[in-house]
């Protein structure tokens, strides 16, 4: 997607071949900066520090960083062991074991000499299939904009949407974001209300910089916000991401998503959830009772960083420093307050049987 | 209430007996510091820019403003004027036309030399009324907390609150702090989950303060993080205030309290409010279609102010510098989804019949 009017992608490989390039998120949208990863401690580092985040863009870096790994050294037990040190960064996402466990599979079969090239093609392919993943994900959801659209000719769509699962949480479009831009692009008038999506404010940053660099019309709202727009009729449909579905259709996403699904729900407003299938957790049928649920440091509550009145990047304490904070990164929404599941392969019910049905192939373990 | 070990109000009468004395909200957390205001437009703009708030605080403090004015022009058009300049500055709370109009009424129908000892005298009667009121609050809603300590004997209780409904929204004691102040004297274990309560943050910046000032266990989160915390059993009550309730039983307090409305309904959590009677506005049923919502400065949500590393007061920008925002203060959350109200005169349930119950002695204009 644009960024100044030229192309990007979140993650590339460097023309020699080995080194991967990604955009340092930790920096929007105050300054856009690249990082070079250099090694499977640079992967870990910037999948933990959230240097790269969402589900779909972990999973990839993820699988650049057992290609880095064999590089340096691709027997076997180098192997699992960047596998393990790779999946302990982040707990929640399932796109990132999937990943690794598709490029580790592949390497453990071959013989360890041509483990590092076959596992740079793998983390190549899992990009390139992202890619197209998405860009359907848009072309399915585009479709809900331009009916909700025909229901109020001349005036905008209003969407909702919570923390970032636009192109900078995936490697190109987003999910939750490429109905957005496919509709766009396409001449649908629509405009976005953007929660800020404390504690690290995904919204108000990177949501905000990719629809500002796009063009999309869009407005930074608190989290606590969106139940009073939708109490007005100001919004017409919400669209989220999941980092983990259950196979029943709970959606494990950014902290604060259920308490805007329950508020689409109360006042009937449409609540989609744009995914791969890649999020789907076959293994879970209760996401309240079963994902685990990723703890963050509590200093993500109590300090923020912004743009000073200096130009510089800055933080500041936000709590009084006898009040200690908790820092939960995501909660489940229950199925049944999810209106519909949109993904690479059509929009489903949030129901074992509407996943099953787009996805009989999937592996059930 | 105690900060640094030593007792305060939020307001108070100079040794002058003219000058009014308040803690500049402002500052808090990161400064204490106290501010004298000495006309009218000090009491007015202490309203407007949030150096005092709070709906019973804000009435207080327009009424020492009206006391303000008729020290200088005890005349009739002077106190015209000088309440329509105060009720301009915060359109919401409903306590502060309620105290106006009752300083008002009182000078007006009094010579004009003796209005502004008259109006002086009821400002700080208005303030005696609401510390034993809030006195009153606390003692019925601690019976609330007491009987959830009983359901769990030996651990505390979990209450979760949103914004400052404490002592420094009020004179003293607060309003749904007050029952946690009560119940923390009495030696009822407890602890407070404080929402963050973006964009102004009076939650982690006053609650915050106010509780650790006081000695009450308490952990400060995002205001996304409520719903997960319901969903596995950590909320045993959520109490928060109002700034205008409907007569029958909507209320409208900071922006998001619906949401956490929700997510309470959802998990079977009971939701109290508490409120002094000044806060019913009589003539208005429906608070979604009824009750105005002040919009304030975007400038709320696109920046924030902190302490810095170098220690002083410093505001960063969190958006990017094309990203427009929008900044609704209050929202409403339907009688529907409110366990109970804790007023001064006891615990009703949120409907026509129980407020009318409480109150039949107040005014129904």
């Amino acid at each position: 997607m644009r960024i100044d009017g030229r192309d990007y992608r979140t993650i590339w490989l460097d023309e020699d071949g080995r080194r991967v390039h990604v955009i340092d998120q930790t920096r929007l949208p105050h300054r856009f900066e690249t990082l070079a990863l250099e090694s499977l401690d640079h992967a870990a580092r910037a999948i933990r520090d959230m240097v790269v985040r969402g589900a779909p863009l972990i999973g990839v870096t993820g699988a650049y960083g057992l290609a880095l790994a064999a590089a340096r050294d691709a027997g076997d037990a180098a192997i699992e062991a960047a596998s393990a040190q790779l999946l302990a960064t982040r707990p929640t996402a399932v796109n990132l074991r999937w990943a690794l466990d598709r490029v580790k599979a592949l390497l453990l079969a071959a013989p360890s000499e041509v483990r590092p090239a076959l596992a740079y093609a793998e983390a190549g392919r899992i990009a390139e299939e992202d890619v197209a993943c998405c860009e359907s994900i848009g072309d399915h959801g585009a479709a809900f904009i331009g009916a909700a659209a025909e229901k109020k000719p001349g005036r905008p769509v209003n969407i909702l949407t919570h923390c970032n699962a636009g192109w900078l949480a995936t490697v190109d479009w987003g999910t939750a974001l490429a109905p957005i831009y496919k509709a766009a692009r396409a001449g649908v008038p629509l405009h976005v209300w953007v929660d800020e999506t404390r504690p690290r404010n995904q919204g108000a940053s990177l949501t905000a910089f990719e629809l500002s660099s796009e063009g999309v019309p869009h407005t930074v709202i608190a989290d606590n916000a969106g139940g009073h727009l939708m109490q007005h009729g100001l919004v017409d449909l919400v669209i989220v991401g999941t980092d983990r579905t259950t196979r029943r259709g709970d959606v494990c996403n950014k902290i604060g998503t259920y308490l805007k699904a329950l508020a689409a729900h109360d006042n009937g407003v449409p609540f989609y959830v744009a995914l791969p299938g890649s999020t789907i957790d076959w293994r879970i049928e209760d996401g309240v009772a079963g994902i685990p649920i990723e703890e963050r440091n509590a200093r993500e509550v109590t300090h923020i960083a912004g743009l000073g009145p200096d130009g510089a990047v800055t933080e500041v304490r936000l709590t009084p420093a006898g009040s200690p904070a908790r820092n939960w990164a995501f909660d489940v929404t229950p199925a049944r307050y999810v209106s519909g599941l949109i993904t690479e392969r059509g929009v489903c019910p949030a129901t074992e049987a509407g996943l099953s049905g787009l996805f009989p192939d999937f592996d059930r373990v």
